[in-house]
């Protein structure tokens, strides 16, 4: 039954980051997971909403791990900046920008409309900001230069998506690599 | 007839804000716009694709227009971005974090499902690039370096609105302030 689960969580996640949430049907969900349409309910009582709060949740836990190893790979925080962004600028390529995290469109398909997916999106941008953080402060950067940092690499990352997935190039993600490169080394002090 | 056609593109942009563009339907923009439920099919015979493109092409204008408005009010550039960003945040703080461009939650939705929809998107974003790329080439920064700040700029304010959205506090767009500061004043050799 966890199995079951997991794949209604792992199609969900796929096809909001191609229809968002609002353009996502549990019909669509369930034929995607090869699932009985009752299991969708008996997994998630709360239907469409407690679905993609767990979609948000996972697809938080694995991008984050996706951009850490990556990160964490490199000799220092300045050089795994790099290439988290070279990273993120082929991938974007390589799979015809479609290939991204849907926390993003759900977060602002979401925000002034349903408050349990506006917290979810909360608890993973949260996540992601106090981890990275903590990466920077690793490096070297004092506590607030981190967070600051770990911010704007954030809003960096998601803005380049926003930026390439609509021109269908990838430099955005190039140019905001530079920036978050230099923000980070700042933050470190390098 | 043409006042019709505004309204009704007007009612679209607000409710593309809130719902995005899977979450808005025909009939509520026409109820929005108070007009005959025919006449959106009058004045947009694509329906709602056609629709959503004049909306995106409205407030891509709109929003441009609302941000140059406040850059060219300063002396300068550098401290014209500090006003934007200040401004960005309290207007986030002052409506509840509701009063946002629609215009990136519609491409992020659409990007990979309506190539009219994100050909609409790439239009206003890369108007957006030129625009602010010739204001800060006209404050002194060489052309690559103001086309890499204006990309920048305008992720670290999407970045911004995403995670202050997200949040409900103004934290990230004040951090993003620092840092479009920092590329401007770099773009510009000031």
């Amino acid at each position: 039954m966890t199995e079951t689960r997991d794949r209604i969580v792992d199609a969900a996640v796929d096809l909001f980051r191609v229809h968002g949430y609002t353009g996502t049907a549990m019909k669509q969900v369930v034929a995607a997971a090869d699932a009985p349409f009752g299991s969708v309910y008996h997994h998630f009582r709360g239907g469409k909403q407690e679905l993609a709060a767990a979609a948000i949740e996972r697809a938080g836990v694995v991008y984050r791990d996706l951009v850490l190893g990556i990160l964490d790979a490199e000799d220092d925080v300045v050089t795994g900046t790099r290439a988290v962004f070279d990273a993120a600028a082929a991938v974007l390529d390589a799979t015809d920008y479609a290939d991204v995290c849907p926390v993003a469109t759900v977060a602002l398909e979401v925000a002034s409309t349903s408050e349990p997916l506006r917290a979810a999106c909360d608890t993973v941008f949260a996540d992601w900001i106090d981890t990275l953080a903590g990466r920077l402060e690793h490096g070297g950067g004092p506590p607030a230069a981190a967070r600051s940092a770990a911010i704007a690499f954030i809003s960096l990352l998601e803005g380049g998506f926003l930026l390439c997935r609509t021109a269908r190039t990838p430099e955005a993600m190039r140019a905001n690599g530079d920036v978050a490169v230099a923000v980070v080394a700042g933050a470190v002090d390098r």
